[in-house]
């Protein structure tokens, strides 16, 4: 399908209210992955921001909300996710030109460009190695073709001097992440988020910043939830993801 | 030189007492990383164990302590250095065979044998980037010439078939190490050593296994060190540290 018919889309409250986006009711479904990476993406007014496979927009909206006078752009393979991605943007009154395309074959307009930020949250699963899903979409999302070198190639040409590439995904890819960066990027951080103290993390976010010569660093875990395990049915999030995702604040992570 | 002259080695206490080690006086003297290496190892008696570049000995030697009846060899690449670890082992009884090598260039009888673990604590400097010490021997254990890749090239070549890789790193080697890793050994498992609960890990316990297919984990870090600083003379190492410096404990890191 080229666009998501009405009765598919669902429209769900992103930051506390402060954004409102589409997304399929069965398709691919941000968690809070997208708004974590758009909170930890030190953007200010005035910096141009290329949100790689934005898929329906949230990571680069979230961010938009939090930094308004960024210049945004969107890349999203498959079409029916460009359409809501120009939905989402247009729903929540922030400017933003979405490309479909695949990011290993730009077009030539942006392929002339170069962005202060990349943000990306690549998929987790590479399509070999996962069963498919029966959805198109949801695979393409989940699954998609482009190897993670693929990305980081992409978002290592796209950087401008000094520009950094935030993104997210599982620690059990660190292996290709850090290997694609090597020699590309530098300054590398990783940031590994925990779902509790004390546990092992099951998403890091990595940092990278073009002509970058500092020493990877290896950052203290985060823990998203406090206390030692899940006792009510109230969230649990500890104070700083709580106000990362209902008050758009920062993640303050790097240094 | 080719042997420590006797005036130029002291004599130091280390698994509390378990284990007498001479060290150089000025040369390259072990902190608690050989150690730490040695606990995180498991091995069982029975295997066959290879420390590459092992320096005096001191994390084989650890090893041997904890888990009597392993297969211990160490490869060193200065002369010096490998007649102490010899030294060492006999001053302790712990039979072991001390290869004099660089370890990009085996012996032949080497290169025929397969070990269950391969050990190691590779320099944390590359020479290139730091000032060179003014001590030839210091200069090599902490900068030598041998790439990151090229230790775990050999460690590759030489385990079993399930065998398995355990090296102490600072953590802004994981980019090299991951890359060298990657297609090589597989189930890595990373497991960051922090000075204290919530600071920045500055060390890495990495394990690789021969034809190992699990996906990379990324473990909590382990603090060494109780408390939010340091506030009085005596040492403040957590009990779980505490018991593989002083009472010969392996390091529960792996599952």
């Amino acid at each position: 399908m080229t666009v998501f018919p009405e009765d598919y889309l669902t429209e769900n409250a992103f930051l506390g209210g402060a954004l409102r986006l589409l997304q399929p009711k069965d398709g691919y479904r941000a968690g809070i992955d997208p708004v974590l990476l758009a909170a930890a993406c030190p953007a200010k007014a005035g910096d141009t921001v290329l949100d790689l496979g934005c898929g329906g927009g949230i990571a680069g909206l979230c961010l938009a909300r939090r930094v308004p006078g960024i210049d945004l752009t969107g890349v999203e393979l498959q079409p029916a996710y460009a359409d809501l991605a120009r939905r989402n943007a247009n729903l929540n009154a922030i400017p933003a030109t979405i490309v479909e395309a695949d990011l290993r074959d730009l077009p030539a307009a942006l392929r002339q460009r170069q962005f202060t930020h990349v943000i990306a949250n690549p998929p987790y699963f590479e399509r070999s190695k996962t069963t498919p899903s029966t959805n198109p979409g949801r695979a393409t999302a989940r699954s998609g073709e482009a190897t993670l070198a693929d990305w980081i190639d992409t978002a290592a040409r796209r950087l401008a001097p000094r520009g950094a590439l935030t993104l997210i995904q599982k620690p059990d890819r660190l292996p290709q992440i850090l290997a694609a960066l090597e020699g590309r990027l530098g300054s590398m951080q990783i940031a590994p988020l925990a779902p509790r103290a004390g546990r092992d993390p099951n998403l890091v976010l990595v940092r990278a910043v073009k002509d970058g010569r500092a020493p990877l660093r290896l950052a203290a875990p985060l823990p998203l939830h406090d206390g030692p395990e899940h006792l009510s049915d109230t969230d649990d999030y500890t104070q700083t993801i709580s106000k990362v995702l209902r008050k758009t604040a920062p993640l303050p992570l790097w240094n």
